[in-house]
């Protein structure tokens, strides 16, 4: 199968990165095609970087449509433009935030969720909400790492992390750990080792994910909320998706 | 007092319909700037046009914010990219539906939600749910009035739409009608008076609250999670926002 | 328009401290008319007082609605008596806590609320839920500063108030503050300048959601839950109201 | 023990049917003293009825912890006052409807509530939401049958009530009968026997808990929420609170 | 009235232990039958301890139907196999930690929750949530204390319960004590005299319950949810139950 | 690796049709090794049923522990003895109900539940809560179909599941359907061709997931809630637990 695996962040480096964790743990069989939008915030650290980046990756949902994979990984833990994609998507899109929330609850009573930045908790706490993962979750944590960052981990910022992981376990209970950015997936195994408990880290959560509903020939329901979106005109710098007839309802 | 009064659609018809509703409100010391985006879909009917619509409105924010407007009102139902837009204005941003869900719920103990077609029904329900409004509403009804329909409202629309809010009143126990689309503001008082109860139209609502701001000094808190993002590379056609000092925080 | 500007307590004091507050930021085309009732307790600091007080503040609504009143404000942070109120009411009843939520909610995402006795803790959390505001407050903090010593504040109470918001905004995350007592509004500039964050008090803010309903024309919806109660007989010191036909429906 | 047993209405002969059916299932040793306050509405049909009858009530606990009973029960489905009352009270005080979700919730999976007043199909909801039982209610029917015509049932209210009954086992899945008047306390043997499930008055419930109370030496705790309120000034028609001593706290 | 009082742990000396507390209490009309299952673990701690526990349990059940008892209370602050041994009752069952709660939430505005080992904490959190009484506790705390050690309560043991009674006082704002654990009902008396406040046993309370609802006429609804099971085929070690007639429905 | 696939009924038959499922859709590299208990009831269709079941299963789990499995399976829609089972095991456990949610979460808004017997319908309901997916879910539906005669499915057995399937779609807003009954896994295929939307056994989907747990090393987290119960003396038929030191912790 072929897997269209999405940084939604323009920093190729974190691209590199997240498609090595992905082929880390793909089946021989997964061929993942990783990419990022030519278009948006370098990094997604507010609503506003958000909202740009959301519009942009739509972009390449596309692409991989018209490259017939078989998934769509969204690889930034805010799983931004989930439901948008799934309307333009044939196939599965997976965002790595649910996907990591999923396995963890399979494991554990209540897994902790340690993320970079302080602002970005609202966006955690949305997550859970949205996925109705709440009661599963002991708490989420900020590093104030920032994603940039991650592209390039030393042993500061590692150091950091392990700590507030700890924290997460001893102090709020925690009996895994979810990483909040898709920057983090090369530190699963270190930290797993270090902290004697599960790590889970979302883009391999959501590859694995991507593959069973392929096995299963399961792939995103067309009617209702995900059916395709109205057909309509679309001006300036959008304009590609005027009339737009290949994922679009005419 | 300036207001910014954005139609997140391209379709500048609707524009002009909300500039006179709104300008039918407004003290006569309040100035309504009327405009929508270059950018982007006609109308706004489904996730995918939303997140689209989302990146481009950001323009017209920070547009807004050169102008040294006093207020953002963002004139969609679905009050989209509301957080971005706070981010990044330092005035108040209101969204129209949250506007009219104010208002309905001082004059009455529970309000219907009479809106355009059925596929947005989860985004009203998003909307009752992130502002904590859900158990003051009695339901919401979709009429399948597609939104460029609105733009020249003929007797046909009116009475499905006079249609569906009569069912709210008297299946779903409705007391208020809070119209589900920017669009309608013209149809309020006809159907105020056919309806026999009170019909909240969100452009207005928002035009109130704006200058009820403006009048008590209160402006979008820059600390916390309203703060201005972080300045940082953005690339192809959002270049705009690279490094931008102007809203932007160092 | 005439606003019918109600301090359910008896002390006199401070219905001319909120009259003072409410004209500061009434439009000049605003009549307020401050008043109290002549029975009940001097302050509400437990349900019992809210219970007796309710029962007074009726006649206080009667005799606005007599007056031809067309909008009155409950200004006492409980918003005591505010569904038997709108019973009797022709015209908007607006709550002080309701109409602070709500404005604080427009311009921050997380507000603090810093009120009087720690007694009246359970009381701020029933409206947060009543109105559906829970998830948006950040927390709520008493001053154990009584009700009456707020009729002339002094420097001595002045620094207690600031000290608890200074714990709200750093300790809760508020971004915003929510003063608890109608008897703070001739507080608020100061703590506004000296706590760099925007300070909301409800008799302000309800006095300019009363004059925004006035001129959409919008009034308490007189079908259903808010409609007249029935006349019928009532005895010994509420025979006034006995087969009351004024507000009462037959 | 002594129970006073106070029917928040003014009208007497509700009082003296309430007396006989708590009478009907008292221990021997349990002394029921009923009555009602001499001031307020006939009946409670809205919230303007229950806020008079409120404050009336207090009057009427007070007279019963001067004559040293050992618990109050206020016999009105919407429990009016509960939180005032505890607090002047020093004994335990029993709303009727808690104390019927109670025991109905102990006998079944789901119970259903039959109801007076469609206006009053508010209340109910809220009282299951104030005690939490709103997930163990298979739903709240109202009859439209007036307090007052209570007084007398005759056989025409007894077959409104039945119908509703059968359609709330029917309809709504509830598998025991809570009756949401203490005015139908005399048709629970006649509905239990036509009905074949079973079918909870409150007014016997909140007895036999008054009586469980009182052989387990609980009382109503004082400190915290229901500690006794502050004594402070009264005026007017509730003069005889000013500075009350004897339930109030100094 | 007999009652059917079952210690669900195998260990015969908190049988004993739990009887008196309940003789203690009990109308001298009242038989209090106390046993223990035959099989099953000494002590529930853990989920697997109470899933041996409930299957166990169904045993002295039916054992109680076929002595003809006129209630069955569980006897273990878990409620196990609650909804599984009414179905098949025909009297009411009732569990100590339901039945506490219900009691507690009559005097007290919040309660708070004093039980054994940390490992059970979530359990009281789902009886919390099951009952639907979350928003009346104040908080659960654990001794730590092991279920058997309370068997022979001695000093030591006294202390460490009382000062986690203390905290949940001074901390966490308890204005009643319910104690976790039946085992601890023997300390009820010493430590509502060295708390000052309401201390609360679930075994007294079901007594309390039981005794209420079989003065009443109430047994556990037949219909519905609690229904007899189908009789079916049952192997190996429960073929006591294969088609069994007694409490199953043919 | 193997998978230790449970059919906690103790009806052969469903476990050869069961394994059959879960074979179809499993890597070539996965061993399914598919039992039921020797002891307990034919059919789970009640709290009763399940109790007893549930104790009966863990001895399967523990006959997996000591077989080495990777992964456990509780075939049954009710996900019974999940937490206790995943106490004693060291190797993730898996309930069919969640899995299938999982899976349904990633492809449809909202997915519908159709499942056996009435009876059975607050299972459903408690499962969606547990997991957090009762906003993701349209409704659950009964057919009545008994569960045994789900062992050798007949065509009128397809047709009435298929009616309420498509009840589901067309009346609920079901946009994916979740088969209640481990028995059901034959009938996908046809299902899915015949309503021509995505129809999710929990079986299959268990095995994926099992699968993916697997690739990534991620197994049951033996701190916090799911440690090891202690090893305690067990009585009469679980005698085999007695002090076993194998699963439980010393």
């Amino acid at each position: 199968m072929k897997i269209n695996l999405i940084n939604p962040n323009t920093c190729t480096g974190m691209t590199e990165k997240i498609a090595e964790s992905a082929r880390a743990v793909a089946l021989t069989t997964t061929d993942i095609i990783a990419s990022s939008p030519s278009d948006g915030p370098e990094s997604i650290e507010s609503a506003f970087d958000e909202a740009i980046a959301s519009a942009a990756l739509l972009d390449v949902i596309q692409a991989g449509e018209a490259a017939q994979v078989d998934a769509h990984i969204i690889a930034c833990f805010g799983d931004p433009a989930l439901d948008a994609a799934r309307e333009i998507a044939t196939v599965p899109v997976i965002g790595i935030a649910g996907a990591a929330f999923q396995l963890a609850s399979l494991i554990s009573y209540r897994f902790g969720i340690v993320t970079t930045m302080t602002r970005t908790l609202p966006a955690s706490e949305h997550l859970l909400h949205r996925y109705g993962y709440q009661h599963l979750c002991s708490g989420v944590r900020a590093t104030d790492i920032a994603v940039l960052d991650l592209e390039e981990t030393n042993d500061d910022i590692y150091l950091e992390l392990k700590l507030e992981c700890e924290k997460s376990i001893q102090s709020d209970g925690a009996e895994a750990i979810v990483l909040g950015c898709a920057g983090m997936s090369d530190l699963v195994a270190r930290l797993s080792e270090d902290l004697q408990v599960s790590v889970i880290d979302g883009v391999a959560a959501a590859v694995k994910l991507a593959e069973s509903l392929h096995q299963l020939g399961l792939k995103t329901c067309k009617i209702g909320q995900y059916g395709a979106p109205l057909t309509k005109a679309f001006h300036g710098r959008y304009q590609h998706w005027d009339n737009c007839s290949t994922t679009l309802k005419k």
